[in-house]
């Protein structure tokens, strides 16, 4: 239980709409090797060229999408092993990237290789076709960690293949 | 006008909630100096510390909150001057991180200080008070670029004092 429950003043629901499509050569959604597919990112209407311009200055994006293979019905466990294995330890919903998530919100940082027209193609996006993109942003270094990062052996060994 | 329509099978709307706040010195949006401000992340119901187990272990986290201050009615530009400087280019809604933008997404990756029951004490995060947080995910460094990030002048003098 939470023993010091907050306000909840602004806890939605909040609505949310897709501002862009996945298309991808991966079509189901399975751990590794992300690096491998070739994907693309197309604006759905009423966005066009115009909501692109200057982004080819970039060359990192990051992009923010749903799981929405993932059912919203579905309860979420507070934690969990992640994938399953049994080596690695029991970690909360919050401290794992698994897309079995409240919200279903999955993030990646992904190379831009190319803009034509409304559609980017990208390198190493880890979202399968059809996944809907809920926002687009200019990767900048100034976001990136101003100290240095620590993280468990097992998150380092879950990410050996994923890329 | 967008020239190839995609179709919106997966377009939403999706319903999100928060699933914490945030509470900071900083109670009006303003742009610079974030890295002085103090923040904390606390857990709404049905959250409990075992979503957190493990978060310890990681020195960073990526925040995704809403920009709730921000109508969702009002019409977001295609593109607009970041902060309406007139020395800095017209760049489109996805070429910038401006919180006016569909969807209203922030993401902020920031250093995690403690983690205090179903408190997070964070340092370097751009929210305001009141803030509704949508997913907290562990900083892992696998998924920073793989390749060498550019971006253009204009986003490295827009954010000189930021943090």
């Amino acid at each position: 239980m939470n023993p010091t429950p907050e306000p909840a003043a602004h806890a939605g629901p909040f609505e949310m709409r897709a501002v862009a499509v996945v298309h991808s050569s991966r079509t189901e959604a399975t751990d590794d090797g992300w690096d491998d597919e070739t994907a693309t990112i197309t604006l759905l209407e009423p966005f066009t060229t115009e909501a692109l311009r200057g982004l080819d200055s970039f060359s990192h994006i990051e992009v923010v999408y749903l799981f929405h293979h993932v059912d919203p019905e579905r309860a979420v466990p507070q934690s969990r092993r992640p994938r399953g294995n049994t080596y690695w330890p029991q970690v909360g919903v919050f401290a794992q990237r698994a897309k079995n998530r409240p919200n279903r919100i999955g993030i990646s940082t992904c190379q831009l290789i190319t803009i034509d027209d409304v559609t980017l193609r990208v390198h190493g996006l880890d979202a399968i076709d059809g996944t809907p993109v809920l926002d687009i942003k200019p990767y900048l270094v100034e976001f990136a960690p101003h100290s240095p990062v620590t993280q468990p052996l097992w998150s380092h060994e879950l990410m050996a293949e994923y890329f």
